[in-house]
C-alpha cells in the first residue's frame, strides 16, 4: 500500500471513481525558477558567496528564483518618510562607539554602506531604515559587552535575525545599531533519547530542521521562511507556522533561553527540563516580544519524533462551508495524526499560477484545502486518511482531490500553499494582514472587503491555517496608495476586534502595527506591558519603535 | 478485538505465552474503602453535606475513605511555630473591614472559626494558618472589590482554590484574608467544534471534564487531585499530572485568562484563540505565579479532542534501565498515541497494598510502569501496543504485564500509580521531593538516599512521570524529624543541582519550598522575579512569603 502512494499521485472524483496519475505529469512546471545568490560578510575580510534564498517558502536553492533586492528595483522609501515617526532621543554612533564595537568582536564591525544595504530593508521591501553599524557577535558574552556599551551612550539597538519578518520589526527604523546573530550559529547540544535540543540563536531554522531529522527527529515549527529564519527570531516573535495545530506554541515548546538584557546583563535559563516549576517562568517575557525586552542568545528545545509516515491530500471545495465541514471530519476521523490543515481560495491559486507558474493539480475550484497527516505507521495512517477522503468525496464536501507520500511529491503540493507570499509580492503592493478569527467566521471578511474595495485593489485573497483559525488576508494594488490604506483601516481591525479576534495571530506587531494592539488588548494591558517595558529596558534602547505604541 | 480487551485482562508472560485472566478476579479489593465526606459552606445560613473526597486520585466518591481531618487527629502545628517565618507588617482584619466585606459579598464573609479550620489547614496536615476570615466572592467584579479594599488597607491576601497544593501555598501562614474561588464556578462558554473551554476559576477540574466529555473532548490535564482542585489553582500553580506527556504545558494550552491585580484592577485577557500575537503574552505571567502576581479570575483551555480508544498496559520490569529501555521503545513504537508513561518503584507497590489493599495484578518486580495509549482508532492502537508488548516482552525488558481497555479496569490500574500519594501519607510523616532530572539519572538519587538514610527512614521511594523526566521522590518517617530534614535538605536539592534538574518540576515552590529557588535559577533571575512581583504588587498583599524567597 505505501509502495504505490510512494509512486503515484492518487485523483479521486467526485463520482467515487479512483483515477491514478503520475505525479511527473505536474512536476516540470512546479519547479522551474532559478536560484537567487548573494554576497554575504563573512568574519574575516573576504566575500563568499551565500545561498539566501526565498524567505517564505521551503523549496531548495535551485528552486528558487530572484525576487527582491534585484539591481535596478526601485529604492525603498526611508520608513520616516513614509511613517510619521519622530526620532527618539538616543545618541548617533559615534568613531569612538565603533572603535570600541571593534575592541569586543574585532573583524566583524561592518559599517560599509553597501554591505549595511540588505540589513536596513525588509524583505517585503516596505520599510527601511539609516542604519551606519553592524555588528555580528559570536558569543552571549560579546553581545551582553555590546549592550553595556549601548546603554552607557544611549544607542539603540535592533536585534537581528533572519530578517524575514512580516511587519517591520527585524530593521532598524532610524539608525539604530544593528545587532545581528547570525554568526552565533551553533548546535550546543541535542540529546538523543529526549529530542532536546540546544543552540545558539543564530541557527537558520531549515539547518536546524537537518541537523535533528538526520538523528529522527523534527523541529516542532516549520515556514516558509526556514531557509532564512533564525532561531532566535522565530522565539523572539512567537512564530506559529506550519506545524502548530499538531506541535502547538513555541510557549509549551521552548524549554529554555538565554537572553541579555538592555543592560548587559546575562539571564541564563537555558534549562532542557520538561517540567520546572521554580519561580516565575521569565523565559515567558521574551517569547513573542520581539527584541523589545532582550536579546536572545541561546534557545533550548523539545523536537517531536521524526513521523515514519508522512501523507499530504490536496483537495478542491465547492464552498467555504464545505471548508470547514472538511475540517470538522479530519479532526473527528483523523485524529491524532492530523499535522496541518491550511486553506486557500481560487485567487490564490491563480496568482501562483500566474506568477510563479505553479499548477493547478486538482479540477478548478472555489477554495482548495491541504491536509496533512504525519504518523508513526504508514499502513494505519494511509488508512486512515483514505476514509476520510472517501467520506468527504461521497458526501460531497469536496470535489477533486489528489493524495501523496513521496517527499518530493509532498513538498509540491506545500509548495502550492507556501509560495502565495511569493507570487503576492510579485503582484504589486501588498497590505499585508494576519488575524485570528472564530473559525465560522473567517472567510466573511474576505468576501466583505472584496465588495468594499471594489476595483481599487487589484486582488483581495484569503488563505492560511484554518485548523489554527488564522486568516492571512492579503490585498495587492499597483502601488502603494494612501487611499486604499484608507479603506483597508482601521476597517479591518475594527471588523476583527468585533468578533473578538486578534489583529495580528503569529506575525507579531513589529514597527507597523504597533498602533493597532488596542483593537485585541484592553487599556490595562497595554499599560502593564509599557511597564515591563520599563522595568527590562529603563532607557527603551532595545527595538525603539516597535511592539508597543507610542505612550501619550 | 476490541471486545476482547473489553472483557478481560491481559495477562503476558516472559515466556511469550499470553494468559487470559477475568479482571475480576483483583477487582474486588482495589476499591474497598470507605466514602469521605465533610460539611462545606453554603451561600446562605444553612450547612449542606458535600462530597470533599480524597484530592489526589481520581476515584469515584464511593470507593475512597476519610484519610485526613479525621475527627481526633493530632492538631497541625501552626506554621511559625515550626518554621522561621516572621509576620510583615500587614494591617489585621478588624469589624470594620469585616462589615465591608460583607457589603461586597453579603453573606459569604466566613468568620465561625470552625469553618475556618479546614482552609487554614492544607490537605497534607504540614502547615496551618490562622486567617480570621474567610471571603467566597461569586465574581470577578467582588474580587475586585475585595482586592481593592485590602490593597487600601494593607490586608494581606490568600488566594485558595482547591487547596490540594503541595508545597503549603494554598493556606496563609499567618492571618491573611483567605479568598476562596469556590463559589465561582460557572461554565462560561464552550465552543463544540473547536473544543475552547471559558470557565471561572472555581470549577473543580473532575467537573469540567465531565462536562467536555459529555461534548466529546477531554480536559488537557488531568492529575489525582481533580476531584478537589480548582482550575483557577491548576493555572497559577501551572499544574503537570498525568496527561503532561501528549498535550504539554498549560502554557500551550491556556489561551486566555482574566486576573484581579492586587490594586483590583481587572486584566482581561479571557480571549479564545488559538494564535494571538499582539504584544507581550501577559497571562504567562500568571501562570505558574502561585497567585503572588494577581488572582485568576477566569480561564479559557484548548480542549482536545476525546480519544476513541484509550489502552493501558501496567508492566513489571527487572531494573530501572529496563524501565529506560521500555520507555524509548514505547516512544518509538507507539509515537502519537503515547498519552502517559508513569514509573513506580517496589516500595511504592508495597505501600499502596499495605495502606490501600490494592492488588498488585502482575508478579513482583522492582519496577513497574504503566503505559496509556489514547488513540482515533480501537483497531489501529490494540495493534501497536501489542506489538510494543511482544517486543518488550521478547526482548525481556518487562517480565510481566497486564492490559485493559474497559474504563473501569484501566481506572484500576491508574489507581496503583495515583494512590501512591494517599498511601505515603498513611505511612506516617512524609518528606516530599519532586524534582525533574535527566531521565537516565532519575532514579540514583533514590538509590543514594536509601544508603545515606539508613534505618532514620521508615520508606524511601521513587516514582513519577518517567515520560516528563519527572521525579517524585518521598520518604517517609514515623514524624517529623529536625535531624532527618538535616539529612535530606540542601543535599537532595544539591544533588539535583548538580545535575542542572529542577528543584520543584510541577509542585511550585509555595511556602515551603520559596528558599531554595536559587538551586534551579541563578540570582539575576531570581531578581528580576523579585522586580516583577515589586511591579504588580508593589505592596506585596498577595499571597505573602510564598514562591520567592525574602529579600535581603
Amino acid at each position: 500500500m505505501s509502495c504505490k502512494f510512494n509512486l503515484y499521485l492518487l485523483i479521486y472524483l467526485r463520482t467515487g471513481a479512483v483515477m491514478l496519475h503520475l505525479v511527473s505529469r505536474c512536476s516540470a512546471r512546479l519547479f522551474w525558477a532559478s536560484p537567487r545568490w548573494r554576497r554575504t560578510y563573512t568574519q574575516g575580510a573576504s566575500l563568499r558567496l551565500k545561498w539566501l534564498g526565498c524567505p517564505h517558502h521551503r523549496c531548495s536553492p535551485l528552486a528558487c528564483r530572484e525576487y527582491s533586492s534585484a539591481s535596478g528595483s526601485p529604492e525603498v522609501m526611508l520608513t520616516p518618510e513614509r511613517y510619521p515617526v519622530q526620532r527618539l532621543p538616543f545618541s548617533t554612533v559615534s568613531e569612538e562607539d565603533v572603535a570600541a564595537f571593534e575592541c569586543i568582536i574585532p573583524g566583524r564591525v561592518v559599517t560599509d554602506p553597501e554591505q549595511l544595504e540588505a540589513c536596513n530593508v525588509d524583505w517585503l521591501r516596505s520599510v527601511r531604515g539609516s542604519s551606519k553599524v553592524l555588528l555580528r557577535p559570536q558569543t552571549s558574552e560579546e553581545v551582553s559587552q555590546i549592550l553595556r556599551h549601548c546603554c552607557k551612550r544611549n544607542l539603540a539597538v535592533n536585534p537581528q535575525g533572519g530578517n524575514t519578518g512580516m511587519v517591520g520589526g527585524s530593521v532598524p527604523v532610524f539608525d539604530e545599531v544593528i545587532l545581528s546573530t547570525a554568526l552565533m550559529n551553533k548546535v550546543i547540544s541535542f540529546h538523543d533519547v529526549s529530542g532536546i535540543l540546544v543552540c545558539q540563536a543564530g541557527c537558520v531554522l531549515e539547518e536546524l530542521s537537518r541537523y535533528v531529522q538526520e538523528r529522527d527527529f523534527i523541529m516542532p515549527l516549520d515556514l516558509g521562511a526556514k531557509g532564512s529564519c533564525h532561531m532566535g527570531g522565530n522565539v523572539a516573535t512567537n512564530a506559529g507556522g506550519l506545524r502548530f495545530l499538531r506541535y502547538g506554541s513555541l510557549r509549551g515548546t521552548v524549554l529554555g533561553l538565554e537572553v541579555v538584557l538592555a543592560d548587559g546583563t546575562i539571564l541564563n535559563c537555558l534549562t532542557s527540563l520538561r517540567k520546572d516549576n521554580t519561580g516565575y517562568d521569565l523565559k515567558q517575557l521574551f517569547i513573542g516580544s520581539e527584541g523589545t525586552l532582550g536579546v536572545i542568545t541561546a534557545v533550548s528545545i523539545l523536537c517531536p519524533p521524526r513521523p515514519k509516515a508522512v501523507n499530504v491530500a490536496f483537495l478542491g471545495c465547492p464552498g467555504f462551508a464545505e471548508v470547514l465541514q472538511t475540517f470538522s471530519t479530519c479532526k473527528g476521523m483523523l485524529g491524532e495524526i492530523l499535522s496541518a490543515f491550511e486553506f486557500m481560495d481560487a485567487e490564490c491559486m491563480h496568482l501562483v499560477g500566474q506568477h510563479l507558474h505553479l499548477t493547478n493539480p486538482v479540477q478548478e475550484s472555489p477554495f482548495y484545502v491541504l491536509v496533512e497527516t504525519s504518523g508513526s505507521s504508514a499502513g494505519h495512517d494511509a488508512e486512515k486518511l483514505t476514509s476520510v477522503l472517501e467520506q468527504v468525496l461521497n458526501s460531497g464536501l469536496v470535489s477533486d482531490g489528489t493524495m501523496a507520500t513521496d517527499q518530493k511529491k509532498v513538498q509540491m503540493l506545500w509548495a502550492l500553499r507556501e509560495r502565495i507570499t511569493e507570487a503576492l509580492s510579485r503582484d504589486g503592493y501588498v497590505f499585508k494582514y494576519d488575524i485570528s478569527l472564530p473559525v465560522e467566521r473567517l472567510y466573511d471578511l474576505v468576501v466583505d472587503l472584496r465588495t468594499r474595495l471594489g476595483p481599487r485593489a487589484k486582488h483581495v485573497v484569503g488563505y492560511g491555517h484554518l485548523g489554527d483559525g488564522n486568516l492571512h488576508l492579503n490585498v495587492t494594488a499597483e502601488a502603494f496608495s494612501q487611499e486604499l490604506l484608507g479603506a483597508l483601516e482601521p476597517y479591518v481591525y475594527a471588523w476583527t476586534a468585533e468578533q473578538r479576534g486578534s489583529v495580528s495571530a503569529e506575525h507579531g506587531l513589529g514597527f507597523k502595527k504597533k498602533n493597532v494592539l488596542h483593537y485585541s488588548k484592553p487599556p490595562e494591558a497595554v499599560r502593564l506591558m509599557q511597564q515591563l517595558k520599563g522595568l527590562l529596558d529603563p532607557k527603551g534602547i532595545l527595538n525603539p519603535y516597535k511592539t508597543l505604541p507610542v505612550q501619550a
